[in-house]
């Protein structure tokens, strides 16, 4: 599904991170940054409510809006009960959406409230998403005291809340297309490789989308996708190629081997994952490089692991989903 | 923030239960019932996307539809990961939003392919959502095996799957307007009494919706909210009094107190809950009463409460949201 906007704007965005984004090569560019991970709360939990909290605080500032002048804010994270969303919420006092995309989910909102301003049912809308590297830990995998080791496909759930401000108010980076995508069954069971499972879901909604533009892979400077990692990379390059016959070149990258060094940080094994991941990438580095205009059109592809444990136990395959939206500079 | 609609219509609609369903006073007006909790499955999560699934394949056959004539799926459950949801968006291959707003999630769904259809961006969407008794109290509580008693505010989480198909072809039944609703505090902390966390925030939605749309409560046939259960109900009566000067009478009831007979199936305590209980009760029981005429507008005021065990644990209050739908018989 594929649609088309006219006049949908993002004019203003923020992120907010931990310590280890905040040593990545984007940290300079973060709006925000807590070096420890409790945020100074007493759980993970409430760090990771404080983070997306503060992404909105920053959004509002930096558009010099109140929250009374936002009609809807749309969230989503990793939570359990998407709470880290619903619990922010409270603070703002704004009619609030919580979606789940697992690390989609950034992009689902976009579209979302992307296609409620186009109708014209809202004219200023926060997306926030969030994901905390400790609270996923302790909910989708082990304690990390039990030191379990890792395989080098696993990824490491990045920390830290990002918002954006979408409005119909004219500025330099347009939305232009999104295309929604189809959950995909890999007959993925490994939950240390989420790249693996989601890599293809990546390459169908990218094929989608230029099929439904009737555009080629060089219509866009940049294709990103999030959060496939290092391995999950070269699949999407692999199957692009066998599956569709497009050769993904200079203008394809993944965030999740972007907002952390892989060589230096070695702690993060084949990258970046978590909701947060696109979005961060997208917000400190892709907009402001549309905005100076060394990017034109980008398209950022979202995607999300159909991840539960429950499931996992239960011998099911870990399905994926990957949403995608065209942003480019307003002429 | 309150929306209207032009040409958003509810043609075709389905409800699975399960056992506890089929016995209520509403059982002979559901679609399909398994008289099994596990519903031919080997676990209750799996039975929960079973019901789920039944329901889309209800719903299409109903209208005579392919799924590939769907554009787009949005669904909502308790499950952790939404996994009812994503796991049965698997098996129809429709571009899928998963969705999390708890027991609101129905109309917040509803609200949103609405929105896509009067913004011309979708021609056919199906909303659903599911809930299981057993899958949520082993989520949510106890093992029902430990056989822990509970508060007589305690209310029964509903079994199965509905499913609503929304277009813009003309139809009987109209999506006139809906209001988004703001998360809630009132400082619940008791995981056992949803409905006295939720009572408030439908009654906030109700005055919301009344004063933007500019009508007296008397404007509607019937004002439905789901899942405050017999207290919460109470509360809500009592709340709008108080608050808002807002005489609920004969016109007002609540999908809880409807989906079992309270009397006889006394293991339901105050009454049902879950994302399915408005849906279910709604499609089996106020959708088919819109068409005969016995009822000309109604307003359907899903509430959810936001209950996170792990926020529970932390000393953290439940909060709630609610959203309302106002549905009224095509002129």
């Amino acid at each position: 599904m594929t649609f088309t906007y006219d006049d949908v704007y993002i004019n203003f965005y923020s992120t907010v991170g931990g310590p280890y984004e905040k040593d990545g090569p984007l940290g300079k560019n973060l709006d925000k940054v807590y070096t420890n991970l409790y945020a100074g709360e007493k759980t993970w939990e409430q760090a990771e409510v404080k983070m997306l909290s503060d992404s909105i605080d920053v959004v509002l500032k930096k558009s010099r809006k109140d929250s009374s002048d936002i009609d809807l804010l749309i969230s989503g994270d990793l939570l359990n009960q998407v709470t880290a969303s619903s619990y922010s919420a409270l603070k703002f006092n704004i009619p609030f959406f919580g979606i789940y995309g697992a690390c989609s989910s950034s992009v689902e909102g976009i579209i979302l409230m992307s296609s409620l301003i186009d109708g014209k049912k809202v004219k200023n809308g926060i997306v926030s998403v969030s994901s905390h590297n400790m609270s996923s830990e302790k909910q989708f995998r082990n304690p990390t005291e039990y030191g379990a080791p890792k395989p080098k496909t696993a990824t490491f759930t990045s920390t830290g809340g990002a918002s954006v401000l979408l409005s119909n108010q004219k500025g330099k980076i347009r939305v232009e297309s999104s295309t929604i995508g189809k959950v995909v069954d890999m007959d993925q069971t490994d939950p240390f490789n989420m790249g693996g499972a989601m890599a293809c879901s990546a390459g169908d909604t990218i094929y989608k989308h230029l099929k439904d533009m009737k555009r080629s892979i060089n219509d866009y400077d940049l294709i990103l996708t999030g959060d496939l990692g290092r391995y999950g990379k070269e699949i999407l390059i692999d199957y692009m190629k066998e599956e569709y016959k497009i050769e993904l070149g200079k203008n394809y990258d993944d965030s999740g081997t972007m907002l952390y060094d892989l060589n230096k940080q070695e702690e993060v094994l084949a990258g970046a994952s978590g909701p947060l991941c696109i979005a961060m990438v997208s917000y400190s580095d892709i907009l402001p490089k549309l905005e100076k205009g060394v990017f034109k059109r980008v398209l950022l592809v979202a995607t999300g692991a159909l991840f539960s444990p429950t499931f996992v136990y239960q011998h099911k395959p870990i399905y994926s989903i990957s949403h995608a939206v065209s942003l480019e500079v307003n002429k």
